[in-house]
């Protein structure tokens, strides 16, 4: 029986996709940077399926490529062009397995949507606070194997913090079952620690024991105008110590992101009578209704009588608290109908943000003459998104070019500051290069030791996150017996 | 050179310990179960010297065993009896090396007293949560490696949730830098999670950064009087919504506990004026003043009117709280004044609780008639210490001889459960055995290969959390290569 008549044989051939027009949208990805080619695309409809799914594909040699619900920002969802893989979907892999509002934990397999998964919690009055643009598409598995982050990090934490527990399918097809419900358990080594942000490469997680909170009761959004960066840093400290820690969101937008929203997208208005040159959105949460306003208020009072603040509005309906959540939601796709945008995803630590938005933009407007710096994003956990629109009447091609030679410029920076090149959207493939140029050698040895445990065969997921050197042919060259 | 000279070189003469007297302190270990034996102490007083004894001894092929401040209670941190081996203290290793105030991080070395680092952060107006017995004496590096739980889980997390960064020396002497001060970095796999709990089998922590929270602004503190245990369920949930999620601690006290105390320990008075079967220590905190009072006393006034609380006792003064939290603490030393004391460690997710103290009451009667159940502990977070005391007259000899068979009945009900039988104290030496009975082969395959890796001489802490299968002469049996 050939693989495809054994992958059919499991999970039904409707079930197996091969045509050309069916594979396409598992072939390419977000930023139209890659264009993959697969064997084929399995669908299962359990974890006992993809269970057989890897079992059939690794005693078949035939690599295997895990994907949710192929938002990934770096191509790690989706196969190479080789075309030598099988795309392994967890599109089917929908249950939501159990609902404990008085543990506050939610069961679910790994193809729910985060949407799906955000609205299961708040049936049963809880929150599952991980929110990012994409929750309409993306799957909880691969929220999970790409660590997500989200803007409500700076309170919540990143996925990471929000799974309690696994269910995985070994490179091997065997099911490791780490679900619990637990809060506690010093059993051993966090082996779910591994799974979480490897990006489907050291398995495929099928299920999860996700962690809830109360859900919110009340929530104040503001708007503030600053004069400079550092003064963010301070508002920032002071709504975090003045507010019972409510603080859930802190997003930086510079003058360029509302005038590029204001540019292109209909519906946004600019809230202030004149420009300045940084805002802040700051929103705050509590389950418990009542004094979030106040304090909200009264720290922004303090901080106007100061100068600290220049101006501020303060959302006074859900419509308002849109309107707001807009201008800084809008940012990405304003940048996109400017013309070519090469991105960044860095961080560093949250008191050396204004110095490092200042350092990049000093260094790439000298590496690119002209190029529009857009630096907005999650100021309260360090992640800036420092874009880089193309100059005006610039070749978009040409000014795309550059994106390996700004991020050199960019990176160069944040790793000298102790940053992230990566800090919300993984490796993929298309940093895999950059992190073995910037990750010391000691990392990259235990992320390969780690790797050849698991996947000794290297069939899962391979040219991903994990490089391997190469020998003069261009093979990887794999240490013998995986070990360090 | 001998080895012990080359350590006497590395950290000077008066920093390896040989004496019996000297060495005495490092062997022994809290509940006097083990007696062990070393060739010597090494107190390095820098990572780069830990980082020297620890290739000095790797070369050497001498086994080493990382200890803090040897309060573990499962002989992780003391040598075996066979006494090859050199006890690496990390006592000197006390530096703190960053304070970061609006970062919200601390950087510390890893023999930092738990006490000095809480000081150390509240000297910044911010709070380290980790708060356990013993953080007078033990060692944050300690904390780390044993994924230190205490009372505040239930609002902070483990000690895993407070770990940004860790560096790390490795069994073979290399230092692995992985101090960030990043609250998002998905730059390839979570090494770091690896270390920590790992108890000191992967490496010796010398280093972390830890996150740090608003200062506590406000606490109000309850004791609650209940007829039974599921009332305190709902009672946690509605005082977890109701409260902005402030709950940071939810301790569960029996009566028998409460007797205990008064019959053992001065000063310690019933608040109430009849005994009841259950109470709830219930703690709410807050880094912004006000309201959390009114919300704690609505939230009692309607559970005393439907009968879920039969009374309650709200602390009016730091005095009365500290008496009432003198109640919880001295449950363990009044136990031991009663006679012999066995012990488990468990946790069931939060709503099974009851059940989980119900089923293994009824077992531990029926297996030893007139044994006396302490079932306190840490309801928020599942984690209870169910506790037995030796019947009355018994001779404690013959009870403590009982304790594997003890174990027995109570792990396997809670592992039927899906439980932990380990959720904070973690493995060691202690509950090695019950560990390789109970843990699916799975999962030890992965934790041996892991260990495999990183320690492939397993000369890093052998004997503790994992095990190898031994041969037909006792040796351990380690898997060719290392890997699974």
């Amino acid at each position: 029986m050939s693989l495809l008549e054994q992958l059919s044989a499991i999970v039904g051939a409707g079930n197996v996709l091969t045509g050309a027009a069916d594979l396409a949208p598992y072939l390419e990805e977000e930023r139209g940077l890659y264009h993959g080619a697969a064997l084929a695309v399995a669908r299962p409809g359990s974890t006992g399926e993809v269970a057989a799914v890897v079992a059939a594909c690794a005693t078949a040699g035939i690599a295997m490529v895990p994907q949710g619900g192929n938002t990934g920002l770096c191509g790690g969802g989706v196969p190479s062009e080789r075309g030598d893989s099988v795309v392994i979907s967890t599109e089917r892999l929908t249950r939501i397995r159990r609902v404990d509002p008085i543990d506050f934990t939610l069961t679910v397999e790994a193809g729910c949507v985060l949407a799906t998964v955000q609205a299961a919690a708040a049936e049963v009055g809880c929150l599952f606070p991980l929110s990012l643009g994409a929750e309409g598409s993306c799957r909880i598995g691969g929220n999970i194997s790409t660590n997500a982050g989200g803007t409500n990090v700076l309170r919540y934490g990143n996925t990471r913090d929000l799974v309690l527990g696994l269910e995985v399918v070994l490179p091997d097809g065997r099911i490791w079952n780490g679900l619990k419900r637990l809060r506690k358990d010093n059993t051993g080594y966090a082996l779910h620690h591994l799974f979480i942000g490897a990006e489907g490469t050291l398995g495929v997680v099928t299920a999860a024991v996700l962690k809830l909170f109360p859900a919110i009761a009340e929530r104040q959004t503001a708007l503030v105008a600053l004069d400079d960066l550092d003064a963010a840093l301070v508002l920032l400290a002071r709504a975090r110590r003045t507010s019972g820690d409510a603080v859930t969101a802190c997003e930086l937008i510079p003058r360029i992101g509302l005038e590029l929203c204001l540019r292109h997208i209909p519906g946004i208005r600019d809230p202030f009578a004149v420009p300045h040159p940084w805002y802040l959105l700051l929103e705050l949460s509590s389950s418990r209704p009542g004094g979030l306003r106040e304090a909200l208020e009264a720290m922004l009072a303090e901080a106007l009588g100061e100068g600290l603040a220049v101006d501020v509005v303060l959302a006074e309906s859900l419509e308002q608290r849109r309107a707001l959540w807009r201008i800084r939601e809008g940012i990405p796709e304003a940048q996109k109908k400017e013309g070519g945008s090469i991105k960044h995803d860095v961080a560093v630590a949250t008191s050396l943000v204004p110095e490092m938005i200042r350092r990049c933009t000093r260094a790439v407007e000298a590496a690119l003459p002209g190029v529009v710096v857009v630096a907005f994003g999650h100021l309260g956990d360090g992640n800036t998104h420092f874009n880089l629109t193309q100059p005006d009447g610039a070749d978009k091609q040409a000014f795309l070019a550059e994106w390996s030679r700004m991020n050199r410029v960019v990176h160069d920076i944040v790793v000298e500051m102790e940053g992230s090149i990566s800090a919300e959207h993984g490796i993929g493939r298309l940093k895999l290069d950059e992190l073995a140029h910037y990750k010391p050698t000691l990392d990259l040895d235990l992320m390969r030791g780690v790797k050849a445990v698991l996947d000794p065969s290297g069939l899962m997921n391979p040219g991903k996150v994990v490089s391997f050197p190469r020998d003069g042919r261009g093979f990887s060259v794999r240490p013998p017996g995986g070990c360090l």
